[in-house]
């Protein structure tokens, strides 16, 4: 993919007016408060992984609608907590696989917690998706109203993983990191907005952002499901975006107070750059951003991780 | 697409033994019985689709789980009946659209009752979709067990489909035909096989029929599905595949007695003619089959829509 | 396809100044009048279509040079005339194909004559496209002077194909509806341009309109056989767009005047917004436009389709 | 493409029966001598394309129906004749193009004469297509009757350029070379096959030969329309291969007589390596094949070239 | 990909004549020996990598022609050795990248040598690929004579980074074992050829072996080289496979005594099933083989590595 | 590919700063220099190619580093020289291949010496590409430093071409020209760059032209290899850019003196117009463009070869 978006200099002033309802924060209040009323119930059983220097925890937690979350916990071994603990969200269609996939927290110190993603992830099923027929893929399932959107129901689980992860003895409640890539950045930048209490943001190439701009830019799997379902279903686009206003990133960024450090390509078709410079511009805590100007939706890949771990080395 | 299956004559002589659970008329019997333990309450409102030589009602009525499936009814205004009545099955990923789409048979003098296919219909929700993280469409959303399999939840529906056919006044209950292109086609193959009072089955390059040499041949978007799901989840492929038994257009052809005009193109890449003539070469009733030798998934189209005109005014 | 013309605002304010030949009305005066010099002979045989409520007739009339062009004619069985009569041209290498795909006016009480295109359609030739060698299709045929285009031929097919409608006893004379979308839409858009005696006009997503700046957006079958033609042959552009003129759909929006319902989708990479704008901005008559953001060229659809119903119940 | 095709050692025994109808030298005597009641007058006009050590003219002479064919005759400068005179036909959808693209034969001491294509090539029209509606391309032009299929006014006119090239003072009679490659190298093999007095051919990857197979391996432009057409119009398959046997390569090698040169890809997916074996197990006169194993439909390009240099010189 | 080679009970059985020069074993033992003449010289130098649990250097040693090789070397932190060491060599177009990348080894209590693989990696140079002008890639780098052929030099690389691990005080000298998947496969299967003193292979889905089978299948980068070179260069495809002989992973296999695990995925189109199973069938050691029957090219991924944590311990 | 870059009024504007590094003069006069310390020694061995009017030498001449540089030499048989002279440079990936496709030039009365490219040409190695791992193709072989890059060799060779084309003894040294398209073009305008002796210049569709415009408007092979290699191995983009300068074809353009023709396409993916005309408008001496408006990289074609032949005509 050649340059297609904005200038990189106008990228850097693409603050966006948001489109947020006026009653955003109420009913994020009420969805949370809704949630807590269901006993988080965190269970964390040992599971042999084959691994020597790292322990691993096979995890379980209640998410929406008291809905069981799997994950996995990883700590380094014979490591005397407390630990940092970065709770990792996912990217699009992935899932929490298996703990050999996520030893780079370990290796450097950290305790992790990764969250499997209802429906698409590796074990964790998406018990109520029946509110309408749907385009394939998550982004439009249940898209008729806020109460029954798939990512209020995602949302709602990845800010009860901060709660799980505090729970585990290992953690140090008071450092929790969220971090993910894509559709991870996308749910690590919603949680970072609808908490107070994460010690950090890892931000990558988030996806879930600006819907209104990357519905008009992107055709592919993820944003592209969006004009497919209008395309298919020609209900009015207000009643789409309506909804979508209240999962968007850049509303979200608006109220998030961590320090953030954020990541963009811009040869990028997947997550635009400008749909992530408008989060990012928007972002109300401290915030950083690295600009990968050849890469596409890979980013800055394992790079971006060192540079992130030296980061949270320095900001924790 | 070139011709990639066996040659025409193999293909007439192709009767692969069948790989049918011991219990595969119990399954379906419990599934039914427990089915009509809901009421069906079929309502039938009229709807003002703006046409002045057709009569047109919206459709709802009680499938599965006592989840409530859309339709469209339609007949020839100022017609007295009782007509011969099609219910009409829906293809991959479609819905029931527009009275307007369903012209033909009212225009023929029949009636005809068309079945949103719940999840990706138009107007039907499938509220119990989550029993497993699935690949993206419907081939794998319930596959861990034949109780929890989509397809069951459909081929239910489109059973009581008949019985609510059979409700309006207008429609003969002896006159009642099933009919369909691609999965509709699958599905009209299945209710042949699900019960003994339908007077004739159209089936059109039908999906959902012999799984297990389609899932080695086709790639793409329906077939493509389960090897997709094998391939990322890894579970035994017979975990799979027994469960996939119980809703095989093959078993079910086996089991089906009303007359059947069938169809298939030898240059299918969807729905492989190998596979359609596996259901076609155990149909139990009197079978006929239209061979399109140089057409792909589209079929026969309109002209064997001509010819089931004639044929079902010859066999009705 | 993501967005990819000129925004909505401009797209409304979009006029491009008009490239019209000083004899362009003289042309078509001349064009029309040589073709009235043939007898039209309308042949209406009645077909048996396998239809009950729709009385069928294959039609035959004398279009451009003297040629028979093929077509249907449908209308209500058992309904006194005169009724309305809608005259259908058929989108890009498409055909009259069957009755039974030109169900909907009858259905809504209309009669349809459904005009096959030469060359590209069923049942009839082109005689004469010799004129130079070509690029496979249709736009560039005949492309070396104005007299010898292939669309000098099928726009007075197409004018005459009123002159047949009008014939039929059933028809309504003072209520002749022209009706097509993408080459249908450019046909009929030509035909409302060059007589001053139809009632209405349906024109969606129309193909042969402001070719000057479609040779330069689009390189897929369609306009994109134009810049195809001038890489190969390389002939000065202007000795292709001088001819192109004559034909242009913004030329003939601005000679049209009866009502007209034109729509348009933003996504449509085919025939690209601004193009239908360029005309509909022209269009000298009353119009109205029905605009599909999030669709491609498939348009409105059946949804426009039931608009259109609605619109000519309240235009007629 | 990989290997696709059968392997190598039954390629060199693969030798089907011939699928030819009982008139098939009728059909084409008849049509010949027709063809010969046109005077031919050959017209050779000096051309100035600014080379110095070859003579250009610019060619016409009649061919099938009356029509005037265009081509070039291209002869080294300053040497004295007779020589040898390669008539060459030209590739799919190719056309003479200019003199500079034909300095081969002359460089090598030949005289060449190029025939336009007529319809696809640059400066020859095809005045009467006009018999059926088509898919884009010529394989399925006029392919309604054997009378009015495009490429029996192709072999026609070229049979008649070998009669043309005879009455250039420069060329000698008794050393016209017939040679092509693709539908250029099919020319050559029908015009081997008609008529007894060429010295030679040269037949490159040749098209138009072995249809009822070829239309089941091959879904591109080319083989590909024909089953494009079949789709389409849903014909009796026997309706178009009973018409296309009469131009069949097959049934023409097994009429050529003169020596000739063949050459074919293993992985040629657009004339499939079979086709190729099935017409040069047939042909009658002495021919050899130079096989490339691991080309596609390239074949042998300039190497090929070279070795029917070599060939010519001590063949003629 | 759909299931595209043999089915596999006869791949089971597939273990076609080797095609293997007579002087094999001298030609290696030859370029190895030659290797020996020029010192080693590892050197392991710590590099901060940000990691606690893990230690890391940055390897440099000597591989073919005096070239020095980079590579990383990691090992879990305050852990007495001697370890068991993992030489792990790298996949088509990859390189070495970070240490974050390798940490299943460590975690999992051994130690692993990552081989950069010259010219393709990412620190380290192929200083003398001159030898011909090759298609892009490296699979015809050199392939003019078994001299200069650009594998050569790598096996030789990756038998000397065996050498280079084990003069690490941290590795244990008796339990090295060879490791890789795809190129990396092929590689570590040539090494366990190549010496008897390696403990264990790990064979992934391998490439570089049964080339004249590959080269006739595959069309893509990779395999594909080969035929694309032959068909640029078009010299005798025996020069080519003659050459390649000396380096097909079935004459390696045939040598390679160590225990091995093999893997396979049967809708692999990269490195088809038939020729992994070419080498698995000729293998001169134990080994095993786990197949993937619904996946491509990424084989068995992550739960194929945790079944060779599984197996390394029980073989070790 | 429709139109994609600047509106042609402002290509012919298009002007941008230029890019050079201070030393630019230094260093090619250093380089050329040290390249003079080789001798020469030319080397013309006659070739038999079969053919009658034209002569074919075999040619070998030193290039940067004392490599031997492959090449044909061609001279219309027969004609007393001296005669002006082409030298040729060629395309992406292409080579001198053999002398039947280099006749236009002796055809129309000049010699030409066809300089195969390095690495990638027919018969010439590149013994030196080893400084760095690279993106497959040759855009970024070496492209560490200045010196070490690939074109630094392949221009220095392209000059010295030139001086070996002098030698010959049919060759007029005063009437040198240089030509060439897409690489072969960009070569040619560097050696116009570097040496004030050449008597025109034919440069079309030039490639290596703008480098750090065309890095972000191309994703395919050529201009795109510098965004992936970039996108891999994540140096600061300036390292790269900062060599490429010194190779940059507006650098050179702007020291060139002989009159050149140049030609463009304004749908040209591979080498857009943007780029040529930042050349063209930076050409130091006289220069004229042929502006291709609906062609692709193809450009003029031979159509432009018969302009270039008319032009050299005049100018020589």
């Amino acid at each position: 993919m050649p340059l297609f978006d904005k200038p990189l200099p106008e990228l850097h002033e693409y603050r966006p007016e948001r489109s947020e309802p006026a009653d955003f924060d109420l009913f994020w209040r009420d969805t949370l408060a809704k949630a807590e009323t269901d006993p988080l119930e965190p269970a964390f059983v040992r599971y042999d992984a084959g691994l020597s220097t790292v322990e691993v925890w096979d995890v379980r937690f209640t998410g929406f609608g008291g809905h069981r979350i799997a994950g996995w916990f990883l700590a380094p071994r014979e490591v005397a907590g407390p630990l940092p603990t970065v709770v990792q969200y996912l990217g699009y269609q992935g899932g929490r696989n298996w703990p050999i996939d996520w030893l780079v927290y370990p290796a450097a110190g950290y305790a992790v917690l990764v969250m499997d993603t209802r429906g698409q992830g590796t074990d964790t099923a998406d018990p109520d998706p029946g509110a309408n027929p749907q385009v394939p893929g998550f982004l439009t399932r249940g898209l008729v109203d806020r109460d029954s959107y798939y990512y209020r129901r995602v949302f709602t689980d990845a800010v009860r993983a901060v709660d799980a992860a505090r729970t585990h003895p290992i953690a140090d409640p008071a450092r929790i990191v969220v971090a993910g890539g894509s559709q991870g950045g996308g749910i690590a930048q919603a949680v970072a907005g609808l908490r107070t209490d994460v010690a950090a943001a890892l931000i990558d190439v988030p996806f879930l952002t600006h819907f209104r701009r990357a519905a008009e830019m992107v055709d592919k799997t993820g944003y592209g499901e969006i004009a497919d379902y209008l395309a298919r279903r020609r209900v009015p686009p207000e009643d789409v975006f309506g909804v979508l206003d209240y999962f968007d990133g850049v509303n979200l960024a608006a109220r998030a107070t961590a320090p953030a450090r954020y990541s963009v390509a811009l040869m990028d078709a997947v997550c635009p750059p400008s749909t992530v410079f408008a989060a990012y511009n928007h972002y109300r805590g401290p915030a950083e951003i690295d600009v990968w100007p050849y890469n596409g939706h890979e980013g800055g890949a394992q790079v971006q991780r060192m540079r992130q771990l030296r980061w949270l080395g320095e900001t924790l």
